[in-house]
């Protein structure tokens, strides 16, 4: 393949240039995955409207969200382990967000720390954190990301525990990984990858190995297990909420009950998301679960999408249900993958362009005023 | 495959330890197979309600049916020939079981007999019936069961006539079954399997053979096939339920009418199930008929299901819509042929697993709570 | 495959015993076979009821149509070329029929002749009229019918025009069909075929040859095309009626209106066909059609369904919504095609056994009152 | 494949015959072609009305479009590039149209241009305009239409920007075309195609080439990449239509109120188009739009459909939803591409006749009286 114009050309790319286990991490969903392909099927079906005629040419795809000006409405989801797809994943995600105008955000999960990404970019990113057993860990992690001057704190909210990928314990993926001789022999066919990740200095998860600077792989791996939080509540959410002074965004909301419940705890925005397929199997697709949260939130906050966009369409449909941006975890994923920061670049301008294009056929200029007006019965 | 966590995996893993008219009277259905294939799909098409930020650390999947406790809602189906997909198969069901806590089923179809079985474990089990023409067969049967302390019976309804399993029959699959020139060659390249069951003490059907002391297999098959009885009427029913004071369960029920007729016959519980896609072809799929049937009985007897569950998910399906707990029975025989008693334990341990996860992702602590309030729209 | 138990193995057999030519003929429908898909897609969604503990002992599939026993409610539909299948395959048909106890209907288009079939057999058989441009031709056969005392005029009306069977005319297939480069391979290849079929004494259109008795296969096959008639109305449906004293049945009716006018028209029976998906590419399914031709015809005459089926299942869903009876084409042609007359024999039998296994779990014990109450919702 | 009987088999055939550069950009649609998949899909579904014993033996397909006698109602859609597929292919094209009796719509992407076209033919053409930024050449080529007394003038209003066909990017195809060592092998392995378009004196945009006779390809590429016009609006259509006298077609209206808005605008007439599925990824089926159209113009305009018509049953299916015609664009590039000319007529005589045999059989005589009478529920 020479040309890369599609999400899906940088995915094949993508498994061709990482070891297996990090290809399946990035591209697999939870159990029976019925979730996962939800995503995809149900924005496939949605129509659009065609209209001709209406100058397009000064067409403006530059939104606001949070207050802050994005220059598409499409930005970087946190996703764990980043830095293993490509050497410090997380600080080129991070500068190829900046250079196309959106926000990235790092996850608690990731490679580079919170501090590797401070010192690497120059503007902000948004930080977002698992809340774990561990309260003194949670305090250190929301003091870290203020003293980073992270523009959001997002709180993953979808995750009190963890549905089986089926395909990661199979492929013997620990958090963080572990080289296995199950694996050794993927890695060594992928030279590349081996002398730009596996040797490189940041093999482990950065955020919390700050915290532990003296524990081993093995037992961080066995203090990460135990630390999700099954109990995690709505009390939660406030003790986190009182010391994050600033913007503030629940991840995780499929349902209008949740919605309501999240604005009420002091949301400045909700992300909808089914973790991208990867927790409750059976749960319906983002852009299925939208609508109702949009009703429900009443715009007394910000409404984001995550979980199934690989294309300008499907940001624009996700946009005409009443999500205000949407964000790209496994997309980026796949373009970091395949070719690191520049992959990433070309995963949002291929996106950026899709929408342009889609948009401008669906005669609307200016993307702030997408609504059903553009969907087509 | 190294990693074994779905019921996918024991099936896969079965396939290749057992000789092949084996795998298949496991796996197929009757005729074009489209109720088997609906039991599959209509679960698959059910959407869950994701829920956020409710304390689940303390989830039970704990139940009570028919006044006896189970550990988890899901108890093992009664299956013929249990004891020729591992030696001693039904001994090694009946142990898996109640080290789960849950109930094992014998069939009337069994190789280990119901005398074998009460030797070998130490708690209760049930007993399944297939009503035959003999009458003193049936109640030297029922009297057995009695003797053998058998917490319930469970009589099934859904074999007036026996439908063709097209595949059986292309197989020579007899009941009992026979070493044919046909499936020799398949045997002799499982020699585990040659060794651990055919040259096993228990190769014939042992209810029947205990009352058939010197029949031969070919005049015990003869017998059987002329034995299932196109006659039996809700009469019978009542025969049996005046002959057996214990817990009685109705197997085979998809109808609204036929349950209310049952609640009327004096059934305890009913188990709505077409026999695995097994019997009428074209019949409702299990959770499709539910729903009804939960309506029809309005509470005046449990109502378990027993049909296309493959994994937790489908179990919290089931549940939502009424049912007070599920049987597997496909599921059950991958587990012991892939792996024996363990295999078992695992089939059981891995749909629990899915069963917490989910209701956790669910919202929901206690299953006995699970209603249509975790299904989404 | 050793054993054969579905109409499906009798095509893989009928596949590998004729040439191509022939066995497309029977299998492939016009066009892009829209049509022929939705014929068995449409069966396949039908839900049957499945019921219990009804005294199933005494079933019965007898009948009466058009004031005639018949032994199962599945009669054998008109077939063009049918002797080409199998040396003397209608006189086959026939007696394969008769043995059953339902009745065959003869193919203007056969190869063994109506006085061939009626020394043959000894019984009644129906006969099928196309009518042709030539008025003489059509009065002929109507008089060779009733002096061959067959017990039923079927007049085929679907065939005004002659839609294109795609498959057909690659592979060179013309009525009279004759021996070309392009087949004769196909050909060498069976030679059982060869000796059994094209070696024997019946190789042309018998009903046509017989009128024609000099002339040689292309001056025939030229004829025959010419004689097709698009001007064919309700005028020559009573023509055909004024010179039928007997049993009148109308075939290719899918529409209310046109049932309507049967019904007026003096018809006894209306046969719901779309000539098994091939002419009109894009017509409902036969199963589709028929609940509306019932309600039409409002028992003023029996309406009888052909297309479609290949099981006993099929049969039980056509009477539910209302069909008399059903005739099988396809079917026949494969048992025929794969085993000569027992293949037709064992096509009828599977169909029965099916029906009778299909209607006891329905719990229904006489066929003659299948009605919507065995579909469930 | 020795006979080709449908526009599935000139599609093949098309395959092996051109480099697939040139296949490619006839056969595939804008980004995943979901719209492209509905067009053809939303057709299938349709259900057409057989009707039997209406005589059909004077069938007309004759129609009036434009006040002008089409002998079928199927005329050539404007294709791009069309003399690359076989040398004079738009000469080809307007002689074959001009002996099926429908017309012919040159594009202002033709390799042959308005005088080629002009003096190679006899009867009048359509010509088909897309407004570009200069408007001198819009007015040059308006008045060059006029001059070569062309019967229409077609304005395509749905390509204000271009969408992106993965796979011609992929291919590496410009407009117009350039030699590249990519395409360079798929060419030396198709010597027909080599010699009778490489080396052909028509290579370029012949429209645009007589406008800048000085330029070489790759000025004139450059210059086409900018000269698409997102600025186009009503007053664009106003401004063509200022000059223009003759009959006006607008293309590309999927939406009721474009439609009402194109009457406005003084179409004679609209065609319903998606641009083939190559442009908005998410637009409706051009079928499934028909209606509403349709029902907007009321009258005050016809109604052409383009887009998805791969069959006579997929016309008239077009015509019972209130199509006055229908244009042909890939299926025409596939004739022609396989044999040139002659393949052109091939594909207008298959549709033809699948036309006439389908309207035959759903009894209607009159293809100018077809409507939704014909289709079934």
């Amino acid at each position: 393949m020479q040309i890369i114009n599609s999400i899906a050309d940088l995915r094949e790319l993508a498994r061709r240039r990482v070891p297996r286990a990090m290809f399946d991490y990035a591209d697999r969903g939870s159990y029976d995955e019925l979730t996962m392909w939800r995503n995809h099927a149900d924005f496939d079906a949605i129509k659009l409207r065609q209209r001709v005629m209406i100058d397009v040419s000064r067409l403006t795809v530059g939104t606001t969200v949070l207050g802050e000006h994005w220059k598409m409405p499409v930005g970087i989801a946190p996703t764990g382990l980043t830095g293993l797809f490509h050497r410090d994943g997380e600080i080129h995600g991070a500068r190829a967000a900046q250079a196309a105008g959106v926000p990235f955000c790092l996850s608690t999960m990731s490679i580079c720390s919170i501090e590797d990404v401070r010192a690497a970019v120059e503007g902000a990113f948004w930080f977002q954190l698992y809340l774990m057993r561990d309260r003194g860990f949670n305090e250190a992690l929301i003091a870290r990301a203020r003293e980073a001057r992270c523009s959001a704190l997002v709180l993953t909210l979808d995750l009190p525990v963890q549905a089986l990928r089926r395909r990661d314990a199979k492929n013997g993926l620990s958090v963080p990984p572990r080289l296995t001789a199950a694996n050794l022999g993927e890695i060594l066919l992928r030279p590349s990858w081996l002398a730009g990740v596996l040797l490189g200095k940041r093999r482990t998860l950065g955020n919390l190995a700050a915290f532990f600077p003296r524990s081993g792989i093995g037992r961080l791996s066995e203090w990460v297990g135990g630390q999700f939080e099954a109990s995690i509540s709505w009390d939660d959410v406030a003790w986190v909420r009182a010391r994050w002074p600033g913007k503030f965004i629940l991840k995780g909301i499929l349902d209008a009950d949740d919605a309501r419940r999240g604005v009420e705890a002091g949301a400045d925005a909700i992300i909808v998301s089914n973790h991208g397929g990867r927790q409750l199997d059976g749960a319906p697709s983002t852009i299925a679960a939208l609508p109702a949260v949009v009703d429900a939130v009443a715009g007394r906050c910000e409404v984001l999408l995550d979980g199934g966009i690989t294309s300008g369409q499907d940001v624009l449909k996700a946009l005409a249900f009443g999500a205000r941006a949407c964000l790209i975890g496994k997309s980026f994923l796949y373009g970091l993958a395949a070719l690191g920061g520049p992959g990433v670049s070309l995963a949002l301008a291929i996106i950026r362009a899709e929408l342009e294009v889609s948009m401008a056929l669906s005669g609307e200029r200016d993307v702030r005023n997408v609504g059903r007006q553009i969907l087509a019965a």
